[in-house]
């Protein structure tokens, strides 16, 4: 049976999308409202497909752009092959439709949600974390379906559907990257693109409609409202659902590619039940079981009473999201021990060859489900209502604004300190388990449950809709407090999961340094050569300029909106008295030219980097490939720290003072005085919001493209620079462009490492030779060692 | 003559300090005014050196413990003398000393910069110039004084004067290290104490003065005021002073360090007119040169007219800037050509040794006096009145705070583009031409006018209290017109120092870095190793949680100043009216008690992250002194590269937010109207104002001291980790302590590196045996290479 085992994710995948299609039946069939109701939820589903279309032209073309560099490449490098391109374009395809069949599924279950929540509350979290569900299945589904089965099909044309050599399988995944890195781009467009729309629509509505006419939020005379809920759809649940996919791929793709190292590691073959390939293959099954566990976690997701508060709701949801990670920890334990050898054999650099037990590769696994569930927590605690920090942000808010943006700059800045402390000793932890492999499991199995995480995530702009839509129906009262009160545990998990995404997006991206350091077979990453730490710092840098740039953007995509604004109300007669009405489409339109137009420099900036440093490596060293590939590591790894660092402290900073602000509604004692909304402090409150919109929904959340695709771009260029897994690399011939003398190059290398402990003497000698090490170790007393070394070194 | 080139330096630096002498004694002599105006001056001088005894009583308790662990450190480690304790007590004594000689100046300038203004803008210009020219020499003539005599003792001490062994010469500087780890420590205090103290002053002045009582800026009538002022001191003169002052001796110290490599690469001897020892004395006297450049700088600076404005001042400074440059620049062309061999050889990493000509240590030299003015003028672009991006905040500022904050942000945070750029250029640039010893001579270089720069920083603060006197004692209002003409270029010059602050600091912890790494003897610093990445992750999140932790001290201690000052005002009777005399020194002991306080945390951890890791990796890996060091390497470089992007940020955005401010004193066209002062855009600016405060004064700044204390704290430790040079380290022996058991270790390679091209080989043989590496090149046919390379590694 075991054989079969590559078939299992596949399987795993076809239920998914078959719960799927059960649960989307299921919300499509209930009520959709009513005449005022229907109308406003069709013009935020128009919304939404106007901004895809144009979005997906615009992708049109870049994804026809990249598949002629790709190819170009391929011809380029003997070891990249042209189906590096079919899986690029079909990575690209599956992103952009999992994008659009949950952006589909939250436009049409906001207002069911809306009617349901005219009847009780339990029916209304049943629907919209039904829409959430279908929106989390379908992109987990897709990923595992299209990246399982490209592997089927490359293992079987590249290998004929049997081991042969690491080499041959390298080919296979690095052609695999394709599709990783399509799906990435895609993800790319989506957050930063979909970042700007929806910060765009909503300041630009707020500015005009609540500062200058005095209307208050969603309300209908606003031309800008119907953008503003179509960017809660393109931002949190089409951008989100792209970002989670990206990660999802790219993780399982990194793990697969350390699994092959890891049987290159054991001679280059092994003997299992699952053809040789069992360490490649329990990433994608971690996977594809994490999609059963979601959805056994999706069915225990409910509350019962109609009178229930924030707390059962989100207790609803954290009992869903625990049972499907304790289950995938379960999971884990037995797939670890069936699928990979008892005994496995791992290089660490400087440390040589090391038996590794699969067990270590278990307890790997646990600190990537801890660390995942632990960055959540640190977020809660650093964004959450009624917690310290955000208190101390509201006292601060009584002085003006100045002190309360002070106030949350700092609390965004600190709450790096516990967050990278724990994602350090997970780096740490996991690769002393099992080396980098361990890392990348580490991170598998925190994705595995991606398909719950983001059914909670994608449920919070639903039921935000659905506030919208009744208000602007202006239905009963108890109507939008129900909603509401979704909205409000929306709101919290809006901010974890951002702290679920931006670990995630870390632990792929180290997953992928790694890969790329394996790819390029250099021996690591010196930054004491001074072009690979200038390298460093510019990557370091790059996150920063990518947030300015996006910030930027938001704020001359919300002044064109502002104008818009300002124009149909000057114009349009009868419009504040509601007999006019307002062309929400203009708004749209805006909006979405905006946000394609703004992200094409970020993008240039993110894909553009990488190339130009190889491009300048070639130029200043042109012969020597490791050097230029130690550079495009420092890059990877400065973008990588700097950007986790200013993804937290915007993303926490921005959630800080979003609900800071969120006190007020409540009421805050403030020294000694209960102050509420309308007040001066409030006040102070709403400027450190407006200042944290672009941070936590903006820049902040295009950190986690920018790492992965950074790494990503880098792993696709990696073989023009490195030997590879081919001892003599092709030299690459551009037309009129002359070459170089041509250089031939060896190396060798004997390193000896002895130690002496307890009269006994312990020897790594390692003999490398073109790239190719072979390393012993003795043990026994010093003569007997100095007599083995003195024989294989002769 | 040339055997007397180490005395040089020395007599540069008497030289240094008699100019200021006499040039102190000069500006004493002038007028210091009438009865009010002495008043208020000497309350500011009192309340200066209030908070100076009280922060030396901190700073000897410091001496102390930091003396006693040295002393363990050097009982320890063979290789480290007890005479680093000495050197690194006398240099905590002479940066306190500096700091107290430009302070007292400063607070003696300011009244006389006042009564000069009374006569004419010339006048003017001249004392306050001439305050600021003694603080430069001080601190310049102090700094050199001390690192030569404490070498030149050394050397005589460890090397009887003459050269024996770059072994021995590391022994030297490895002490010598301590003066500059004495000279770095008391700046951590004075600028971040400094920097809290002037911004809680400032900032609880303002709320409780301008805001809530309505009456002007330095007002006597609040109690605040005289803090305020002093705090401008204590910051801006004191706190620069005492950075650039470790920035000096460290650059200095560091290329000392790497010169002394040098001379191990060429063989471990070599034959000039020094002694031996050209390549170790240059960088010093290139620093004395300086010294003489600065003083004929200096006294170009002045202008003739009386009608003076802006464009004139910032004119002088400007030649007297550029002429001390120049002629550095020159000078750096002969003492190359005279100082170093023609021919040097220097290890490349990966690359082996490599002929290295002495021009191209001048060209080095050059990178760094062209980056830094690059630097200063990219800084002065992104912060500068009436520049584009500044104009951008201005414009932002009519859509209220928090467009304004945002603006004021993206603006530091793209600033960091050009500038990271040009940084990463000139650390590629410097070490292609010279490895890590052409780094440390750019650094030197652009070091080497650190008085002329101090001159023209510390002008900048003694005009703005002369400002303040002026107002205080109520002097008519063309005085304060022209003290403001002097404040004015002071703001800018303000900007562009920290430029140069940063940019020094940057290059000076690169150059530590480097000195670390020859130190431990490590290989290179590969972030591949897991544990060397997550130290990478921790090393960047520092400067993070620091700027956020100084932050948040500058909020605490503006409240209690706000409550002692309402409490004032409530209780003294008569202050409002002018009758009633207000407490300054309760003020000023709240500002100063509070600055204490608030700068224990962040210098804790300063020093004790670099301790923990040495600690913990010591736990975990008790036989891997290489992989420590690598661990310790990676974060000081996290560190490193972060800090520099959040200095650079932080100075920025603040900078340009100040002058956003400043923008609307002549008034701004902003969507076509004229704006003044108290208009709604201004109030916005203003609370940018608010936030950039700390940003520029306090956090930014502090991270200069932060990337130095860093560095300079592992290449103390280094000693504990590297075989260093020393073939077998002594382990050592806490009490108490269980050491695991005794390990052994030799590490043998042999490095072979073959390139064949147009029918010539060439090999680079390298074998290095327990730390120590010969490297062979030869060059012929295949065969003879071939041959030669048998007959050496047999």
């Amino acid at each position: 049976m075991e054989k079969f085992m590559v078939y299992v994710p596949i399987f795993m995948a076809l239920l998914g999308l078959a719960f799927m299609s059960a649960k989307r039946s299921w919300v499509l069939k209930q009520d959709a409202g009513d005449g005022k109701m229907k109308e406003i939820s069709d013009f935020i589903y128009e919304g939404a497909l106007a901004f895809l279309k144009a979005e997906y032209k615009l992708l049109a073309l870049f994804v026809v752009g990249a598949s002629v560099a790709l190819a170009a490449i391929s011809y380029i490098v003997p070891t990249t092959n042209i189906l590096i391109v079919v899986a690029f374009i079909f990575g690209a395809f599956f992103s952009a439709l999992a994008g659009n069949m949950g952006m589909k599924i939250a436009t049409k279950t906001n207002v069911r949600t809306t009617q349901a929540a005219r009847t009780s509350l339990p029916q209304a979290l049943k629907v919209s974390f039904g829409g959430g569900t279908v929106m989390g299945l379908g992109v987990a589904g897709l990923a595992v379906l299209g990246l399982t089965g490209f592997f089927i099909i490359f293992f079987n044309y590249f290998m004929k559907g049997s081991w042969t050599s690491t080499e041959d399988m390298t080919v296979v995944l690095e052609t695999l990257a394709g599709f990783s890195l399509g799906a990435e781009s895609i993800a790319l467009f989506a957050r930063v693109g979909g970042g700007i729309y929806t910060k765009a629509a909503d300041v630009g509505a707020d500015l005009v409609g609540k500062v200058e006419a005095g209307i208050p939020e969603d309300d209908p005379r606003n031309p800008a409202t119907i953008a503003d809920n179509v960017g809660d759809n393109v931002g949190d649940v089409a951008g989100m659902g792209a970002d989670l996919f990206g990660s999802y791929v790219a993780t399982v793709l990194a793990a697969m590619v350390l699994g092959n190292y890891v049987i290159k590691d054991m001679g280059g073959k092994i003997e299992d039940a699952f053809g040789g390939i069992g360490p490649i293959l329990l990433p994608i099954t971690i996977a594809g079981f994490g999609i059963l566990f979601s959805i056994i976690g999706t069915m225990l997701v409910k509350i019962s009473s109609n009178d229930a508060k924030e707390k059962q709701v989100q207790g609803a949801l954290n009992i869903g999201n625990w049972v499907s990670i304790v289950l995938t920890a379960v999971a884990c334990f037995f797939l670890v021990k069936h699928m990979l050898p008892e005994t496995m054999k791992m290089t660490f650099f400087g440390e040589g060859l090391q038996d590794i037990s699969s067990m270590r590769v278990f307890w790997a696994t646990l600190v990537g489900l801890f660390v995942g569930g632990a960055i959540s927590s640190v977020t809660e605690y650093y964004t959450g209502l009624g917690t310290k920090p955000v208190l101390a942000i509201v006292q601060k808010s009584s002085t003006g604004a100045g002190t309360n943006v002070i106030a949350g700059l700092a609390t965004g800045m600190i709450s790096t300190f516990p967050t990278v402390l724990l994602f350090a000793a997970a780096i740490w932890g996991s690769y002393a388990l099992a080396g980098f492999y361990g890392v990348a499991l580490a991170a598998s199995a925190m994705m595995a449950t991606t398909a719950m995480q983001l059914a909670i995530d994608a449920f919070g702009p639903i039921s935000d809709n659905a506030g919208g839509i009744a208000e602007m129906s202006e239905l009963p009262k108890e109507v939008r407090t129900r909603t509401d009160i979704l909205d409000s545990v929306g709101n919290t998990t809006a901010a974890t999961g951002k702290g679920f995404a931006i670990a995630s997006a870390a632990l792929t991206s180290l997953a992928l340094f790694a890969a790329y350091v394996t790819f390029t077979d250099i021996d690591g990453i010196n930054i004491f050569k001074a072009p690979v730490l200038a390298m460093l710092f510019v990557g370091g840098m790059i996150p920063v300029v990518f947030s300015a740039l996006a910030m930027n953007s938001v704020g001359k995509a919300a002044m064109d909106m502002v104008y818009e604004v300002r124009r149909q109300f000057k114009e349009i007669p009868g419009i504040m008295e509601g007999t006019g009405k307002p062309e929400y489409g203009k708004c749209v339109e805006i909006s979405t030219k905006a946000a394609l137009r703004e992200m094409m420099l970020p993008g240039v900036l993110t894909i553009g980097f990488p190339i130009a440093i190889v491009l300048i490596g070639k130029l200043v060293y042109a012969d020597n490939n490791q050097l230029i590939a130690e550079m495009l590591g420092g890059y990877m790894a400065g973008v990588t720290v700097s950007g986790v660092l200013w993804a937290v402290f915007q993303n926490n900073a921005g959630g800080a003072w979003d609900n800071a602000k969120k006190s007020f509604e409540a009421g805050v004692m403030i020294n000694g005085e209960m102050t509420f909304k309308g007040s001066d402090a409030h006040k102070a409150a709403v400027t450190g919001d407006t200042v944290g919109d672009p941070f936590k929904d903006t820049s902040g959340p295009s950190m986690n493209i920018l790492i992965k695709l950074t790494c990503l771009v880098g792993l696709v260029i990696a073989p023009i620079l490195g030997g590879g897994h081919t001892s003599e690399a092709r030299t690459p011939e551009p037309m009129a462009v002359e070459m170089p003398a041509q250089t031939i190059e060896h190396k060798e290398s004997v390193t000896i490492k002895q130690s002496i402990k307890d009269g006994m003497a312990k020897a790594t000698v390692k003999i490398s030779k073109d790239g190719v090490s072979t390393e012993k170790v003795f043990t026994g007393t010093e003569e007997e060692v100095t007599a083995k070394i003195d024989s294989i070194t002769k």
